[in-house]
């Protein structure tokens, strides 16, 4: 029985996690959860899973929980550490949105917790930190992320030596059809529509400007340790291959499926087992019919581009980015800015952001924090 | 340094198989080498590896190798078997034609070598005995053919008890945009015409009639201990999918790659490593742009669904599947048959045939031997 802390309860994830857990009640079981605000969604998820520990973001999430329910809760970053740290805890799924998971994924790292990480924003903020932790304390980093989880499949019983290239497959986001002229005029409405799968708003977000596979180049950086050069992004419509990994011998390893995020977070619980999944609909390539791929715009997407820059300049570049990114990004959900304000917010960041090398715990959450704040406040 | 025992090394993976250890002198020696009757293609290669033993299929052969070389030569089914159980040997790779590999992959099993096998006849036609022998001797046998390979790789790191489903691509052959009615008149030259691969002429005209698909299915079922229900054939005309794995928890697990049998063949000299291939020509997706999937045909592909089901009946039924289908092609091949009696052939040799269930050794190379008698003599 593997007994989770599971961080970021009521997203899109969060939810999908639970649903794995439903479907083994003798495999896992919630030791604990995590979430925002949202007391509405959480309440019938406390009531069904019974957790023995509780952490919500704020003292008022807390005082309008406490009228329901007859526990200690408990708040923000120190509630998160708690949690993760906590003895009886067995894997913590990190599945909170943005870098406030940092420093509970880091002190979990440090009590030796299995970590299955589906907060990637972690690995882009302060990859140096999270690995070099992860390899003083032999600690294995499952990810979550479909793309991630492919490669970590990829690799199994392979040598890390034996990589030749990482390929990510990309299925374009909501704008994938639009030219960059197209961009000017579009809505939220437009950008939450994705084509394959169904996420949370600021991944939909990231999708469509092509962050989301910045992101991931990044993260998968950090996970495998390889060289950006050998990191590529094709973009694939289908979504069906969900990445690859080409070895020296020329062979690449897939790992393909249908849109359902059930099966990585399941892997990373599992793993290196795996479980039935019974009710996750089989991948029929005689209906599906054709896959297509297509070489990556960079020019199209400078979120990418970006990306892959910040990413190879290193130290606190990537903060920058992620940071700018969002905020950026939740700007835009609230209809202050354009869509294609979001890439001009990040450029403006990172040109102005003088890059730190090797930044600790304490520069990164400060950079993270001046990042967001002129990206905000200065709304030219 | 592994020492490799190489049959059928004038055939194109022995050809191949040559290469794979002139790229890699430093990891592999060719201790011995046996061929069939090609003197001619066979004298470069002594003279380049210098093999310890030399083994030729007839007196008449060996008469003729005498001249040139000054070094005892073995023969037959006995040189096979003396070259396989050679202490100095560490791989037996069998690359040789038809299911004249059988005898000598037994004792190289009992001798406990390591077995690459290209030869899907010896497990066509004997399966049940090869595969308990390399339980008994806990011998791994480590397929060369791509979509055997493909399985293998995509089952790295994997547990058996976690297969859902093997699914087996097949490019279609050389005819696989002809209708039936269109086959009547195709010759030899249409057949060997093969789309994706370059290969010897027997599994050529295998691909053509879909046969070569149905021996890959019975060959998976015994190497990977699963049953014919659970073993699935699309069409796949790009052969860039080599074959899947598809998991209880509905992932797939794919190998990809450019046609070159040297990837496989290499991964079974090398497994669990792997070494370089740098004139292996990389996959480019976005090249290639568009893969294509479609449904299997048994209406279309009659020697596929004879194979499913001589597999299902099991016993004795798969010898004469095998040797009735060597025969037929060699009767093709030679000109003396039209390319649709190859499965008119076979279709009456295993109607005609009572089923043993179980046979031994002896057994099945009576029931080969008489089924090709049968095959060649009655012409009707």
């Amino acid at each position: 029985m593997k007994k989770i802390a599971l961080l970021g309860a009521t997203g899109s994830i969060g939810l999908q996690t639970l649903d794995v857990i439903r479907l083994h009640p003798e495999e896992f079981e919630l030791h604990s959860m995590a979430f925002g605000r949202n007391v509405e969604k959480a309440l019938p998820l406390i009531r069904e899973f019974k957790p023995k520990k509780i952490v919500v973001q704020d003292e008022q999430t807390k005082v309008t929980l406490e009228k329901e329910i007859d526990q200690p809760i408990l708040t923000g970053t120190g509630g998160l550490i708690e949690v993760s740290v906590d003895d009886a805890v067995d894997v913590v799924v990190n599945a909170v949105m943005g870098s406030v998971g940092l420093p509970a994924t880091l002190k979990a790292i440090q009590a030796k917790k299995t970590i299955a990480i589906a907060n990637k924003e972690t690995l882009v903020t302060a990859g140096h930190l999270v690995m070099s932790e992860a390899k003083k304390h032999g600690v294995e980093l499952l990810p979550v992320d479909s793309e991630h989880s492919a490669i970590y499949q990829s690799l199994n019983g392979e040598s890390k030596k034996d990589i030749h290239k990482l390929i990510i497959t990309a299925s374009g986001g909501s704008f994938r059809d639009k030219k960059r002229e197209d961009l000017v005029g579009v809505t939220v409405e437009d950008a939450l529509n994705h084509p394959n799968w169904s996420m949370g708003a600021k991944i939909t977000i990231d999708s469509a400007s092509m962050m989301n596979k910045g992101l991931e180049v990044i993260e998968a950086h950090w996970l495998f340790d390889v060289p950006y050069d050998q990191i590529h992004v094709i973009l694939h419509r289908e979504s069906v291959i969900h990445s690859m990994v080409e070895f020296v011998d020329r062979s690449v390893m897939a790992q393909l499926g249908t849109p359902d995020m059930k099966v990585p977070i399941q892997y990373a619980l599992t793993y290196p087992e795996r479980l039935d999944l019974p009710m996750t609909k089989q991948l029929e390539l005689e209906e599906i019919a054709t896959l297509h791929f297509e070489k990556m715009d960079m020019v199209r997407f400078p979120c990418l581009r970006m990306a892959y820059e910040a990413g190879r300049a290193g130290g606190s570049m990537t903060t920058v980015l992620n940071a700018a990114n969002e905020e950026a990004v939740q700007l835009f959900l609230e209809g202050k800015i354009p869509f294609l304000d979001i890439e001009r917010k990040i450029e403006k960041a990172l040109e102005g952001h003088d890059r730190i090398h090797n930044p600790d715990l304490s520069t990164i959450l400060s950079i993270d924090e001046e990042t967001r704040k002129q990206v905000r406040f200065h709304l030219n």
